[in-house]
């Protein structure tokens, strides 16, 4: 059993170095370092690894990395919300989201048009130039065939796409399956809803995608699940997993708490009374801002994995 | 402006009384007071009531009562998430949800067939029981057309239970809409899938259920929001109000922190800066578990509503 | 094993009526109800019973509460802070504190004198008030001897105050110890700096109370512990107990999670290590706003209590 | 106005170019990047600064940074809670503190003389050993006076120390004071109220201690407070600095929310009602496990100052 070790600042200090001393420190420290210690193992082992985050993630600085981790090969299926996919489209569109602050006068930022998100801003404009763009992407898969799944249809708009950092473009590059199921919950939904009444013959098939969802992993090979908050994303990659035998590798990594009884904070212990995490399962829960800790905990791997071979870069 | 009393408890108290105390005691439970109020407002003054909940609050006890109150037609609109839609099912066939604990041994649960939602538990059993009861509800509906929205698949079920303390039947009952439009991210939507597998022609149209969402409401009457934790079924709801003019009343109900930039701890505050929120609404964040603050907010302005004659029993 | 039931609102409900109902509802609604029967059962088999609570709880209404339940020999002895002392002086002088709201302007709040603690507000005036007042209290226990332990001065106090509603009054006409390990953390700790530089012989031994809090139980005794909030008051008088072999019953009530490590989010489960709470203990941890879940526990206690006339009203 | 930025990961990364990162991260990384660029500006521009922290960090491997910050002339004044100072004598006479697991058996562990704080252990034989240790070392500093202010009493306990990641240590030799309001709140209470047994005359004088609070800054220079967790550590340095004038530059870093109205959640906003941070200071609430954003915040700031030649290596 490792022992508590005195932290100490060293000028010039490598990254690295701050991750390993974190896991003697204790507490979510301790944790971080956990859980980058199975993201390694899961990637060594093979694993095939769902990455699950909620929209405000692609909000935030996330989105890039989220974009680098698929093309560092770090997840094979990802699972979101439709608030992010947008926003991914916006910025892969150039639009730029300034950082504000959590205490803002709301009612001054409405009569701007800036639509507050924790300390980030989205502007209206965005939003428009968003729906300009969409239709013709939509117009133009259109054109192809009328019947999509989702997880084909955001693989379809990430082709039309041309930005290395984002998530549609480099998921649709490496024939990453984006999985949405909630895909009418967001400004899209409105634009999938006009277009539809345009065309009467388009369908958006959710039920469809379940049956990707459940191939998109097989009973056999190891799985491992990177969950980034909660809700709906968090839920779909553990229903999908759950169906081919449980999870062999779990990261829960969110600010919610179990005691309200949601699946946003479950934990990994909850997650194995239903299979969902198989019982001798390599889990870690961390309890803190993935705005932070997920980087933290995901460059300590990837430094790990380039040491030993398994990322190039 | 009111100032703080000294609470003290008397024999025999009415929940009534108990409640207006608490509007004087402070913190969380002056936000419930203030709650309260609100909801006794938007009833009074006619608004259309969104109510949205998370699937765990129907595993608790709570469903009966949001069953009862779309019979006393306090909601008008329901979103939700589709676990709380199959345990309302599950319920309606008469089966019983074990209370556990919040630390329990998991994998001694998993051997027995127990699935931990907190300290609630939901047996293998209710799921295989469920599995047997909804392929022939499905066909019935099958039967009379093959093309669905989600909230017309949920009324056709809803139709075929018999349980006053389902939301399902209640809501059918009182031609109070559904939406659910993550419908596939649980076990009803591996049986979707396994049905339309053997009905090709069975489609679950979810974009044409944003049609519905936005007629649920226009922009001219007053609209009011109770939200019951976050995710999906609280976003969702805003979105249908945002098109057509944004709130006049609103609670946000929930264990979530706005600290995370999520939708989850989003405020009231937060949603004005959309336009989600009117700059002149009377809105609320209450923080803490709903499975003890809602029926506390909402039994004291059934209470005053009762009272007023608004609400007859 | 109870199960879930569902919960309905009737007409003119009873608290205690609601109060079992939310024993069916899960979460922590359920947590309410194990508190409430423990509280019961440390009641009824004659345990000492230790109450602990935040300053804070003192500026809100449970103040009063907190007189009655001593007056209702519900508390044995009281660990608290400083602030709720000087707060509990002030009201008992007949100061009003206003509620606010969370979301006020805290730089007009300054410029008007108001000094905010959430949603509740403490007047530049009370503290003056104070100042006068306490000087003169003062004065006259020092006229009686020069050395105090902070449980004797703050009996002293008490005697000299006129207001069942306050914490000090109850305490010292039940000859009811409140220890206040903190006792300079506060404007409290200025007035004494200032007294003793007055008063070159006058000593508040803080190191004599630790014989007196170690002789509020005795190793043989039942002892029980309801500590609502964190940190100090909570930390110590699970040491006076932990010394004396341990409680025999636990509530430990509290918005603090576990994931930091900290004593205000430890759990009951992590006190069993100690040895602070006994194996075998009737101990629960219940999360969630004080100032709606203590009373809703602590009455629906109190109506079984007196029902089995073990509490005299 | 700034605007969120792609994170992406590169091989061999700096800690300060991770830190920069942050910053446009969004959410809490960008907190953390305020509160770093906060801490250098109260540095470099010659503030006094205050830091506060919880005995769990100095159970944590942060023990050994606050003593390297106490060399690093980081911190003039410290306040703390008693269990941490306990823990910081252990430490220096060479007791190892092993990393368990939050979800430990906790009367397994108790068994084995193994207590708990969160995801740490500190064996019985520490405290045995503590106790063997803190007799001689009281008698030796009884020998030259008899009545100690807690600081001063913490100074020459400090003084018999010899390991340079010790806080008292460091504390001792760089003459910073260290208050610790609650001085009895843990086994050394009960180790002074023993010794005070066999010396009569022995005082440890809390109230004295408040002249030093007072005189450790002045009205004219600039206050700065890092304030790292809650309760009477982080009030204590708070009310010193109030009464001189309130603080220039304020970090707030904790886990606790302002919801419950307590201390430890209260915000840098609440604080402005008061005084207790001036309206136009350099305040910065940030939310998160201490144990992984102060290290952070911090190795940020200290590589700045380093590079400015403020702080020296």
């Amino acid at each position: 059993m490792a022992n508590v070790a005195d932290f100490r600042w060293k000028k010039d200090m490598k990254l690295h170095c701050f991750g390993s001393s974190l896991g003697t420190i204790g507490f979510q420290g301790t944790e971080i370092r956990n859980a980058s210690n199975v993201i390694v193992k899961m990637r060594t082992e093979g694993a095939k690894i769902f990455l699950t985050f909620t929209s405000n993630m692609a909000t935030s600085g996330l989105r890039g990395f989220f974009a680098q981790l698929i093309d560092l090969k770090m997840a094979d299926v990802i699972v979101t919300t439709v608030g992010g996919i947008e926003e991914d489209i916006m910025k892969a569109n150039g639009e730029k989201f300034p950082i504000g602050s959590f205490y803002s006068d709301d009612n001054a930022l409405y009569e701007k048009g800036n639509n507050r998100v924790g300390n980030l801003l989205v502007e209206n404009k965005s939003y428009e130039k968003f729906e300009d763009m969409i239709e013709p992407m939509l117009e133009k898969l259109y054109a192809k065939k009328q019947r999509y799944t989702v997880s084909e249809l955001l693989y379809e708009l990430g082709l039309q796409l041309n930005d290395k950092n984002s998530i549609l473009y480099q998921a649709s590059h490496h024939n990453v399956p984006i999985f949405c199921p909630a895909i009418t919950d967001g400004a899209f939904g409105f634009h999938l809803y006009s277009f539809s009444l345009k065309h009467k013959d388009f369908i958006v098939d959710v039920v469809g995608d379940f049956s990707r969802l459940l191939s998109a992993s097989t009973y056999d090979e190891k799985k491992g699940l990177i969950s980034l908050g909660g809700g709906v994303s968090k839920h779909h990659a553990i229903l999908g997993t759950l169906i081919n035998g449980g999870l062999d590798y779990a990261i829960y990594m969110t600010t919610a708490h179990y005691t309200s009884g949601s699946m946003s904070g479950a934990t990994t212990q909850e997650a194995k009374s239903w299979g969902k995490i198989k019982d001798d399962a390599d889990a870690v829960t961390v309890i803190g801002d993935v705005s932070v800790f997920f980087p933290l905990a995901m460059c300590m791997a990837l430094e790990e994995l380039s040491k030993r071979g398994v990322v190039k870069v």
